[in-house]
């Protein structure tokens, strides 16, 4: 998937923008000169200025006289990251309150700054495009568009998938790919191939709080497990978990979690996969961000590592293309049958037409493009965003460096209640995720998820009226 | 909903066509004189003469020199209906197998003859102009025709499902109603809201397959009641039920049930609802053939008649406009809170753009004029399947005279076993449903049901195929 056609300059503009992101050069660190660069990548001079020009543009460094190039200090301290979680050790009846239905019917309401769902900005997506592709593909259709579809999906959109998750580190065939509405389906189809009630399930924590949801109504148990915010779930700790609990599944977003950003690096990965094949404990794993990580290099799966069917990777398109037409997959491993099963029982087959309309825009419509543009979108409000909350949340805030996706996890000091802080700023026309919505027992209480996926000045005013909000209660 | 526009010739033929379908007018039986009936019908002369026109037109009345008009008679025995079935009286644990997945599939291969899956004909669907609408639509609403729906569904569409209602004899908040993906995601999420593993379900005896795999894998159990072919179940056995075992649900087709085709008199369904009401039992309640019976008046749901919100209505457009839009709905009654809980844990929303199109369409695309058209059709074809049954299939045939729909349930005598007629079938390159995919135990060994969406030569060979196939059995 690293493809020739982006500009060589860009490459190596992301390179650097990654390293600041995470920290490997810090607000007001010198980054290498044009000339220690140009040998270190081995590009030319002129590539490397284009790079830093770009940077430049992307506000994330500056050129000082007769110095060199910073990294831009435009605020007064520097935010260090939240650290490791440390859930409790029990497993716990789910319960996730109407929060979180708030939070996303908050969404759909355009005359609130939209801080709170992980939706995408449609101005980033291809609306027209996949909308005239649509259109087109219905009409040339005509019968089938309007037809049901086979309960496993519309045959080319699962050879599209299944080519594309090559890059993931997967060979599969077309027909381990199952099309549903949406990732959430496929993770709820997951779940039931697996689970019986009552049956625990371990998550990471904080994670995406509809999994929490899914869990309730579904009536398993969760368990939480201590979560790096930049390595992912510790595996020490599963292990602990799995000798003594009885665990049915795992529940985790390896790549780029929400809301912790996080990336679980290759080894443990491969470590995780050993781990579940030992006890013999299925991974659902979501991969919902993967695609929009902010390395040229696509991650691959934690399903790239199973030699055993045990894991069942779940994604979509709704962070990347069209939320709005609920397709997504899995690709269920050795629960096949049941997923199938249960997809045909429970929902027939999913929407034949927008089925059709993404297999072409996979086909034809330039996705990889896209994805780079977007991909380069969130990195740069990720960056704005975090300068943003460093500038106006109260001194002790901590923030993540996501790794990919488009969401910020926010730490402020302890006696800010990120509850109190949602009804203040909806109050002030400003929707967030407080954090009690991320954990099976309401933890989290000073914590609050920011979605960076718009960029604004009316954004940033808002971030700094949360920063007052959170300010006035730290007092 | 009775309209206006339709000519009154049409519905004097309506009403002859509907007493000849249910046997009031016999093959051979002549049929009220031109006089008597401008009489009876208070209607002139010359529009029973258009009347009679028409039927002759649609090959179900030929006119006798000298002596008047006469139903036609094509074949050599009139064809009885079905018993009232008697299953048993004990619940039972659902297992549904392989074979509901293949009759599904079967559906689409299009070197089949399609008797099989109770699917609509695309032909007689408005292919063309639902993707025109869709094509409209999604340019105009823009951003907002891929972004995530609310989960309760895209209001215009639930204010048009709403008004449509008032016809059905209920008059619903929009607010009450909540968009699914096809009806099958409105029963899984109804039966997810009210029922717990374990649970039993009352269901009519024989019903659609595929409510018996959802039930199956929501690991429901399922107590048949004995249904009459026309009247639909019996309300003494369903009493005897409710008062010997712990039934937490019903779940029933009263109009136009499939396979029976049977519709529920309005003082039977008041029954039923206070019945239903002593014991707090929930129904919930699949009208999704509800619009396409063939009388001019459209029958009430038992939700007309609820007044605790024990019914939970569900339907979709699926019979009526496009399957694979996938665009159902539920009004839950008391189970608002937790259906719409279910349907945002298990796919968050339905696909916005189909939900915006067929709101347009029942806006302003003629869907009354519409459904007129395909009722007249699906009449006319159920008509010529019982008269091709009756001509090809072994003596001693029975089979249903539904009031609504487009499927017929055929007994065949007792030595044919429809498993077998299946697979002869299917290498013979026709799909049809056997028996026993109809029933929790796999009951009605010597039952066909049969798809008379499509009617063409083909199919009438393919009758006569299977007429050939049986008469071997038999012999």
């Amino acid at each position: 998937m690293k493809s020739k056609k982006i500009n060589l300059y860009e490459q190596v503009a992301d390179t650097i923008a990654r390293l600041i992101n995470q920290g490997t050069f810090q607000p007001g660190d010198r980054v290498p000169s044009i000339r220690a660069l140009s040998r270190q990548m081995h590009v030319s001079i002129a590539t490397v200025m284009e790079a830093y020009r770009c940077l430049e543009d992307r506000e994330l460094i500056e050129a000082r006289p007769q110095s060199g190039y910073y990294v831009r200090r435009l605020y007064q301290h520097t935010l260090i990251e939240p650290a490791p979680s440390t859930p409790g050790k029990s497993p716990t009846t789910v319960s996730v309150d109407e929060l979180v239905r708030m939070v996303m019917q908050d969404s759909r309401n355009q005359n609130l700054v939209p801080l709170g769902a992980a939706v995408p900005n449609p101005e980033n997506l291809p609306v027209g495009k996949l909308n005239r592709i649509l259109a087109s593909v219905v009409r040339r259709k005509g019968a089938q568009s309007i037809s049901y579809e086979m309960s496993a999906g519309f045959e080319p959109l699962r050879v599209q998938i299944a080519r594309r998750l090559l890059s993931a580190g997967c060979a599969l065939n077309p027909r381990e790919i199952l099309i549903t509405s949406g990732c959430q389906e496929a993770v709820t189809l997951s779940l039931m191939a697996i689970c019986r009630p009552g049956d625990t399930v371990a998550i990471e924590s904080p994670t995406y709080f509809n999994h929490l949801q899914t869990l309730e109504v579904l009536r398993l148990k969760a368990i939480e497990i201590p979560t790096h915010p930049r390595y992912g779930i510790s595996l020490e700790a599963l292990g602990v978990l799995l000798k003594k609990n009885r665990i049915r599944a795992c529940l985790l977003i390896p790549n780029f979690s929400n809301p912790l950003g996080s990336l679980m690096p290759d080894d443990r990965k491969k470590a995780l996969v050993e781990m579940l094949t030992h006890y013999d404990v299925p991974l659902i794993e979501d991969d919902i961000y993967g695609d929009i990580g902010f390395s040229q290099e696509r991650p691959r799966v934690v399903k790239a590592f199973d030699q055993k069917g045990l894991v069942l990777l779940c994604s979509s398109f709704s962070k990347t293309l069209a939320p709005g037409y609920r397709i997504g997959w899995v690709s269920p491993g050795r629960f096949q049958t049941e997923a199938e099963r249960l997809k045909s029982a429970c929902t027939i087959a999913t929407a034949t037409a927008p089925q059709m309309a993404i297999a072409e825009f996979l086909t034809n419509g330039g996705y990889d493009h896209h994805l780079r543009k977007i991909r380069r979108i969130y990195m740069r409000q990720i960056w704005l965003m975090t300068q943003a909350v460093s500038k106006f949340f109260p001194q002790g805030t901590k923030v993540t460096r996501p790794a990919g996706g488009f969401v910020l996890w926010v730490e402020l000091p302890e006696h800010v209640n990120s509850l109190k802080l949602y009804e203040l700023s909806l109050k002030a026309g400003i929707t967030i995720a407080p954090g009690p919505i991320f954990s099976v027992r309401q933890g989290y209480p000073n914590y609050v998820r920011l979605n960076a996926a718009f960029w604004s000045d009316k954004i940033e005013k808002a971030i700094a009226t949360l920063g007052r909000f959170a300010e006035g209660m730290a007092s």
